[in-house]
């Protein structure tokens, strides 16, 4: 057989190379390939289909709690971008300009989205009348462009990425911050049940916060290198959108009041951290309730005697799982050994392997490998199902428990500034931070570590030391880390 | 109450000024919005929840016969159009050039995606050795821009569209036509189907065919105007780009080839057929297997002493339907009157609604209202399912029937030239008519008539009279008309 070049493994070890690794997994598992154009990445059908579930899940939530899909252009006008000054300021060095269309120069240039705001808060301006009309939920899946100045980096920086944005007008800021409370639980469902990828919550500093809210709230992942991910983000916009805007409504006492905005999104960097936090040296590791194909069923057969009966017995699991609504595989590839299969299906990550062998046939057994462990499991036919539920359970459950526990250990406290530089260079981490709120303090941290005030959690947390930076009176908890 | 613009019905008749009449219908019915600028819609949560029928139908149409979904970037370099030199002279005419990243002037200039072959190609190139790694089937959920100077007509011509485009490389032509007729197989299920829309199936003249096609099939509908819309299209690219990205593969027999490519795309114009075709003097018709609500269901009561059984009665047909897997709204909202829910949801093209009154909850009855025929039907309770599927299944059959006889009333036979423009300044339609195959008298009939070649129909139809247009001897069987 042809060695062909995907057949070769991943040739870095994870613990020694975490930059290298995840490239070569991420390229290797065929989730997504680099671009001609720096900055862009194609997102593969294998890529793809894990950015479906994670889509899936987060759009039947959104529409059982009364959100609706829609589309708005591509394109925006720069005057648009220019309403809401801080938001512009923040935005325009990364935007992507149109000049022309055709041969013809355009009056007046076009920005290519880096988020929805400006043009979607227009629109809203003319749908609005009264009361009646509010709430109104938006939810807009499409792709934004952010020009990336960086390296690239499949998920974490490219100048275009998947997302959802979404965009909701409420009459009072009450019902606003509800609103940012509930997507944000949402999130935190999606990342910590479904990519069993544990969390920090929290709010923004005023500094980190979107350019254009009155307050964002966020959530932070923790990955093996000591560097943290943002996983998505809630704004309550205030008023901030809606007065420049002229979002403007009659409340049921007939006066006239502007409205309230809120916007949310994630991103697929969401597929970057459980990559990291999960894979290991023979590839990704998908946890099971979010994986497109949760089990592969690989026959094995040396003489061909023994094929008919494997083959049949093969179809016969995958029937059977499949009717137990489970997603899956079963790979009868002829071209292909055994042993090419299973390294293939290591590599890109599907939880569980189904192996049937003509002792499995013999015997009325199956044997079932995890692979988070590699743990084999004999498994008598009558209960394939309830064995495989319960398998996929504990990887799934086996994935969070590790990956929180590793959390939990990256967090230390420091007591001031020489202990926190030096806790942020021995292994990164979340440091966890008295603060005196003051934007000098934060700019100055920031500079001096390179770490940056990733939340203030929302459980008051009693403050309980001076400013880490100025030994002024402490006011804030935070948590501060190095990130991607 | 206060009268609300949105209240205002269609103040043209569907007969007198369809181009109004669907301009009204679009807005109204809440589906699309105009945008500030000049050529770009919004799509409404409404208009949008039909695009997801669309797509849901489609996309498990596609993931059944093997097709993945994938995602390339949206800009493309100037180089990569050149690539196919009749693929760019047909398509720079109309795109959008990025020219400039923040402040930062690009090396070379970025087309948005009037479509995506010259950038998938190229990866392709990379993804395929051997023949193991054929057939590949990708299909791609994004929008695409092309400059439109006319002016815009939501769904029919704007500057940015949703659609899907599918990409596929095969081992042999052989493959790569039957791929072509497949996805125009699914197309046409799509369309006459699901949207019950009937058209004409054929391959187009070699002027009309996808710039860089070896040739193009299509289906054409035919609009109550007279004016023809196409409806989708299904290219065999030939080698014509795999030849020039270098699309090869290494055969079974060691021997290298180049690859047979095509593709394939429906957009959300299927949507404007849609409309065109069904919707009266009240507004959208919707088929009730493609409709997002395919039942609303509307308590009515004046005396509050009859709305708390009224409103259980409701809420339990809603139940029931619900669980018989159809989709429906229940309008319990209280600010507004049964006559405008009713006019509201006519407006919005719901195919039937179910009322239940006083007299309803008295005799265990309900009261069903095709919106089509405004025919009403009293159903016992017992029978609630059974008829209401019967119901919605004889909206959909008669709305294709209809549809299908309109558009057999629209082909009439041109036996000359002064016959032909007889016939088409007359009421417009498809007009069959013999062609002796040369571009010449295409070019001419195009620019003397306004009407070009829509389809060549598959079925050898054998040729029944001299060329059209020149009087020479007649090659082929063709449809002409005018188009959107």
């Amino acid at each position: 057989m042809v060695i062909l070049s995907k057949e070769i493994g991943i040739t870095v070890k994870k613990a020694s190379d975490l930059s290298e690794w995840y490239t070569q997994v991420v390229t290797k598992a065929e989730l997504a390939d680099y671009s001609p154009m720096k900055g862009f990445i194609v997102l593969r059908p294998y890529g793809y289909s894990i950015w479906e579930s994670i889509k899936e899940h987060l759009d039947s939530r959104l529409k059982e709690s009364g959100h609706s899909n829609a589309y708005f252009p591509l394109l925006i006008p720069e005057s648009f971008l220019k309403k809401e000054a801080s938001h512009f300021a923040g935005f325009t060095p990364e935007v992507f300009w149109v000049t022309h269309a055709g041969e013809n120069l355009l009056s007046e240039r076009l920005a290519i989205r880096p988020t929805s705001e400006t043009i979607i808060n227009d629109a809203y301006s003319r749908w609005i009348r009264s009361w009646r009309d509010l709430p109104l939920l938006i939810n807009v899946w499409n792709s934004v462009l952010r020009a990336e100045i960086t390296a690239t980096k499949p998920f974490l920086r490219t100048s275009e990425f998947l997302w959802q944005e979404g965009h909701t007008v409420h009459s009072s800021k009450e019902e606003a911050d509800q609103e940012v409370m509930m997507i944000l639980g949402f999130y935190r469902e999606l990342i910590e049940q479904q990519l069993a990828v544990p969390v920090l919550a929290g709010y923004k500093s005023e500094r980190e916060k979107f350019v254009g809210a009155l307050y964002t709230t966020t959530l932070e992942a923790m990955m093996p290198d000591g560097k943290a991910i943002q996983m998505g983000t809630s704004h309550n916009l205030g008023q901030n959108f809606s007065k420049p805007f002229e979002i403007k409504f009659l409340g049921k006492d007939e006066q006239t009041y502007y409205a309230w905005t809120t916007s949310w999104g994630v991103s697929w960097r969401l597929i970057s951290a459980m990559i990291m936090l999960h894979g290991d040296d023979r590839g990704l590791i998908i946890p099971p309730r979010i994986a497109p194909i949760q089990i592969v069923i690989v026959p094995i057969y040396f003489k061909e005697g023994s094929k008919a009966s494997i083959i049949t017995k093969a179809q016969r699991v995958a029937d059977t799982l499949r009717n137990a609504g489970l997603r899956l595989r079963l790979d009868t590839r002829d071209q292909y050994t055994p042993g090419w299969k299973f390294n293939d299906w290591e590599m890109k990550g599907v939880p569980l392997r189904i192996e049937v062998g003509p002792r499995d046939v013999d015997r009325n057994e199956l044997t079932l490998v995890r692979r988070d462990t590699f743990q084999k499991t004999i498994v008598n036919d009558v209960r394939l199902v309830e064995q495989t539920k319960k398998c996929l359970e504990e990887i799934q459950t086996s994935l969070y428990t590790k990956a929180s526990d590793a959390l939990k250990a990256s967090i230390r406290q420091a007591e001031n500034y020489e202990h926190l530089r030096k806790l942020l260079d021995e292994k990164g981490g979340f440091v966890r931070a008295c603060w005196c709120e003051s934007e000098e303090c934060e700019d100055a941290m920031k500079t001096e570590t390179g770490a940056t005030i990733r939340t203030l959690p929302f459980d008051d947390e009693s403050v309980f030391a001076a400013c880490v930076k100025c030994g002024r009176v402490g006011k804030k908890v935070v948590y501060l880390a190095r990130a991607y």
